[in-house]
């Protein structure tokens, strides 16, 4: 990318939102030439989104930004409070407390933390600085068009203005990015309609601020319903708090979506709400009023060159607490999908995939909401159907309609609800793959779903590892050789790894051209920036010695050769807790491919012979722009 | 500390290596005025210390600073490798591993942590900053005296100078710390001496610096011997390694205590100890060569106004990776000493119990680092042994010698060894305590030793929450009154309460003079400098209810009531796992008063009437420079 010309870039990216920042992000770590422009002269001051799902900290996490979010000191939430009016009389009382992140999602972080959005952002901002990508502000789009029959290159030309109009530039691109909000430039232009699943039902008034009260649950998160109207409480950090307060509802006799009212009508409103209890505000840092309905654009793209994401995109009841957390999940979809096509792996085809799983999710989420909405509305849940909703077992076949929206529910605002359907990426049980290793009995994993996480132990250090976070965001397929029992697999594993050094396999079409230069430090990417390797024995560490058991291409991986010795309570009586949690065999194993973005493509059984690499010759053939794998090369 | 005058301090640190650091950065937090200088232009900027210690980590983590050491990804040690010739023939073989921090110590981080001190004081720096302290370089003492006749309340005074000697400055203070290294100025003008253990017997090189090998345990801790010498692997931040490699010996044939050895002589003594593995250097970031033996200052003070800590009272073998720990445990425990002598509660004698304290540590490490060097020495421990060291049981009566000094090793080096004789801070079971409820029967906590850890969930937010990390290094005492059953301690409760707000009692006697004007956001603090207290229900968060089930005074520490209702893998079948552990009684509970720095004090029972306070009032009593309590009152 250092030869990109002057005024070239690989990609515009317009709004500095969570969006644009998580696709900037990646995309930079990988190396590409990015513009970045926000029209706002700062990061964002107050208000807007606060709340990062389980997943999206895990996310976080794995791009080595957790830290710097958790140094802000950001409220966790872990359980959720319901209030309503008591039986008799008037008030309020507590009906319910309910795990936000139930045990029965295994989850590594089973709370949502609420954070400011700005100090968020702050946290990307530095680290774009660290890769040479700092925003300009504020600067705004005024034009741009695509046409690559005028340059196959960079087909995308943008026009850019500072906001007070004194500078301008034209630059070319090879894709555009519109994350600029709910009233996107970009999709206006393109003519994109939004489709509005919801008429615009409610007004709701958001205040920030820090108040003193002798309300119990005021660090919890809420919801109180009242004869005087109803509140969502969120926690916030530095003593801050959140209310949505309800200003109109279309139940109203004078109900009107412009309805608004000042932050001291609201005050006195919530004031009432909270009777018997007493609420007085210290201090207010933002309040506006949300008349928003819930809507999706009809297309995320026109031409794969210039894309919509976030909220551009889809917006949500500010409530759901979806709005980030959707956002960044986007970016990363589209971010890696831009990579393989440009680093020459996929064809263009796979751009298609974009708007294709990322608007079913915005759907399921819109239509989910409207379910989750209407139940609760219908009846408070029993004490008995919450404690059931909230035991570990999976699936029930005693599960009433409450109970499994209520799981659906929180699958949802955990953030592992997103699932993608099956497509050239995630090959189902029903994908018709020539390959009988594909999908072998037992498995757990699913195509489409997060990685189940599991510890275990790196052999080279020692080092208790979360083996779904060993492999950083960094761009490639991560490949989970679980080895099963050496002595079993030794074979497998040999023949293994004379399938990825045969030329035509899908490991050497793709070797980095500059593998010789290559630092022996480099953990991650030592043959190729698209495949990672990992190797998981079912052994205890000290049991395992590269140089004897595993072959030479996978011992360069020294950091990702990992003993699966460490003790699980959800599985406390599998020796081999990570083989047990995936479902695969303890004795022989299984290959399993996560894509860049943390969602299980494909898994396959280990087996002598060339089976194994033939199966993932097939899979990542499917997408390959070239030819991979002995059959392939036949078509 | 607002009305001091100019020239005019409550302490003066020399040094700002891990022991002044440490003060410093307390002593700012609770609000004394500080002058801080050190001799170096910068700081630490190669080589020294760079271990932490399991405890040291909670600690850091207690004082909210393990975040920022670990943004920069040190090393983590979790086992220890031994290589040894072989039975016959050259070169090395791995003999055994070990975790360097068995599962029998219930530790929350259990490794040690690897990194550059620099990166250390600049973590300690960035703290200090914040509280309006900065080192002042490079500037160095030149004198000082000290005469409680002569000024009572400053009787310090002490000269600085610019190390150029362009500058110099007298000021006076109440205290004066020398933290200035092994050739302390303080302690010289003193006319200290210094006793040494041992005389040198060995001289290391000690070289930092990135490598390229194929030994398998580069990435590990390890002691190896060869017939061509012996050497200890470090691994450090930044794909760095540190190597202590033996110079000399005092068994040698031409052994001298001031022999030396270039860095090019060191290296090929390594390569020759290596083999039959290779090793090259990419780059050395630091080489020294250590003769120090290891010595101990008789004295760690004169006169309680002046004190010395770290390597200015205690030298160890470099390789015990005790330096930069012991120095932290120096400073903390002298530093809410003087806290609470200068606050007015405790008599100046509690000074004393400083150098008692911390060089009975100094010693015991010492002397225990002689006979583990010893017995290893001896012969190499079989398999079955480390096998029977590192399970989880506390004592075995079948423990042989090797056993026993194996467990005693791992205490040492992962900090819980650390342990204070009876005193007037730690009460044992042989304590002329008046009180019949002064450590109850089946207590596991033992005075003088480390808080054992415990999982709990925050009432007020539903958060999960290590309780012994729950209340931050504050300089106060931690009460922690767990409240077993509330329908079984309802009285007691509220007999505990009434006894603390009795006019005597050690808390009203107490109280803070500003505490109308305390913000209601405060946690810790709210009516005293001196007591944070913390209640824990032995139930599920959801059937505790703060306005009903705790007396007022306790509840205005709303952040510190908690629920007991974390399972724990150490104590599978305890309904109340916290409880469990400490060895109280689920139904009833029990008192447990934890000193400033984390040890704990005393621990009584929890009874209905006047017992419990009575025997909080006798400990707090006995240190106090009040009368407290009705009885001490008649004295």
């Amino acid at each position: 990318m250092a030869s990109t010309p002057d005024g070239y870039y690989d990609i515009v990216i317009i709004g500095a939102g969570p969006v644009g920042l998580m696709l900037s992000t990646c995309l930079a770590r990988w190396g590409y030439k990015i513009k970045h422009i926000d029209n706002r002269p700062e990061p964002t001051a107050t208000g807007r989104a606060d709340g990062i799902q389980p997943r999206s900290l895990d996310l976080l996490q794995n791009m080595g930004l957790k830290g710097a979010i958790m140094a802000y000191q950001p409220a966790k939430v872990y359980e959720v409070a319901f209030w309503d009016p008591p039986a008799t009389g008037d008030g309020i009382v507590r009906t319910g407390t309910w795990a936000s992140c139930p045990s029965f999602i295994d989850a590594r972080h089973p709370f949502t933390t609420l954070l400011h959005q700005g100090m968020i952002e702050r946290v990307f901002l530095g680290d774009l600085e660290k890769n040479g990508v700092e925003v300009q502000r504020p600067w705004t789009i005024t034009g741009f068009k695509s046409d690559e029959n005028e340059n196959p290159e960079y087909p995308v030309e943008v026009n850019l203005e500072h906001i007070e109009g004194s500078s301008r530039e034209t630059i070319r691109a090879k894709y555009l990015f519109g994350g600029e909000g709910a009233r996107s430039f970009v999709r206006q232009q393109l003519e994109i309609p939004v489709t509005h699943k919801d008429p615009i039902a409610h007004v709701w008034g958001v205040m920030d601020g820090v108040v003193k009260t002798d309300f119990p649950d005021i660090k919890m998160k809420c919801t109180v319903h009242s004869h005087h109207g109803s509140i969502m409480i969120i926690p916030r950090e530095d003593n801050m708090v959140r209310l949505y307060i309800q200003i109109a509802s279309s139940t109203d006799p004078d109900w009107h979506p412009r309805k608004t009212a000042t932050a001291e009508e609201v005050q006195k409103t919530a004031k009432k709400i909270f009777e018997p209890y007493s609420i007085e505000w210290e201090s207010v840092a933002w309040y506006s009023v949300y008349p928003i309905g819930q809507g999706i654009a009809e297309r995320y793209t026109l031409d794969h060159r210039v894309f919509l994401g976030g909220d551009a995109c889809h917006t949500h009841s500010p409530k759901a607490g979806q709005g980030m957390n959707t956002a960044f999940l986007d970016a990363l979809n589209l971010a890696w999908k831009i990579h393989f096509v440009e680093k020459g792996f996929a064809n263009r085809d796979v751009l298609k995939t974009y708007e294709v799983e990322r608007k079913a999710v915005a759907e399921s989420l819109l239509s989910f909401d409207n379910k989750y909405a209407k139940l609760f509305s219908e009846r408070i849940p029993q004490a008995s159907e919450v404690e059931q909703a909230s035991r570990e077992a999976d699936e029930s076949a005693d599960d009433n309609e409450f109970v499994k929206t209520f799981k659906e529910g929180c699958e949802f605002t955990s953030g592992y609800g997103v699932a993608y359907g099956p497509n050239v990426f995630n090959w189902s049980k029903e994908h018709a793959a020539s390959s009988y290793l594909i999908h072998p009995e037992g498995v757990k994993l699913r195509t489409g779903h997060i990685m189940i996480n599991a510890d275990v132990t790196r052999v080279a250090d020692a080092n208790h590892i979360h083996l779904e976070n060993a492999v950083p965001l960094n761009g490639s397929f991560r490949i989970f050789v679980f080895a099963g029992k050496p002595s079993t697999t030794k074979t497998a594993l040999r023949d293994f790894a004379r399938g990825l050094e045969k030329k035509s396999s899908f490991f050497s079409v793709y070797r980095r051209s500059d593998e010789a230069a290559v630092s022996h430090h480099e953990k991650h990417n030592p043959h190729s920036l698209l495949y990672t390797f990992s190797v998981i024995f079912a052994s205890k560490r000290s049991d395992v010695e590269i140089s004897r058991d595993v072959p030479e291409v996978l011992a360069r991986y020294r950091d990702n050769i990992f003993a699966d010795d460490r003790w699980d309570r959800r599985v406390p009586d599998a020796a081999a807790a990570a083989h047990a949690k995936m479902g695969l065999d303890q004795e022989r194993g299984g290959v399993v491919v996560v894509r860049p973005d943390g969602y299980v493509g494909v898994v396959a059984k280990l087996v002598e012979g060339s089976g194994t690499v033939d199966a993932l010759n097939e899979y990542f053939g499917s997408f390959s722009n070239k030819s991979v794998g002995a059959l392939l090369a036949q078509i």
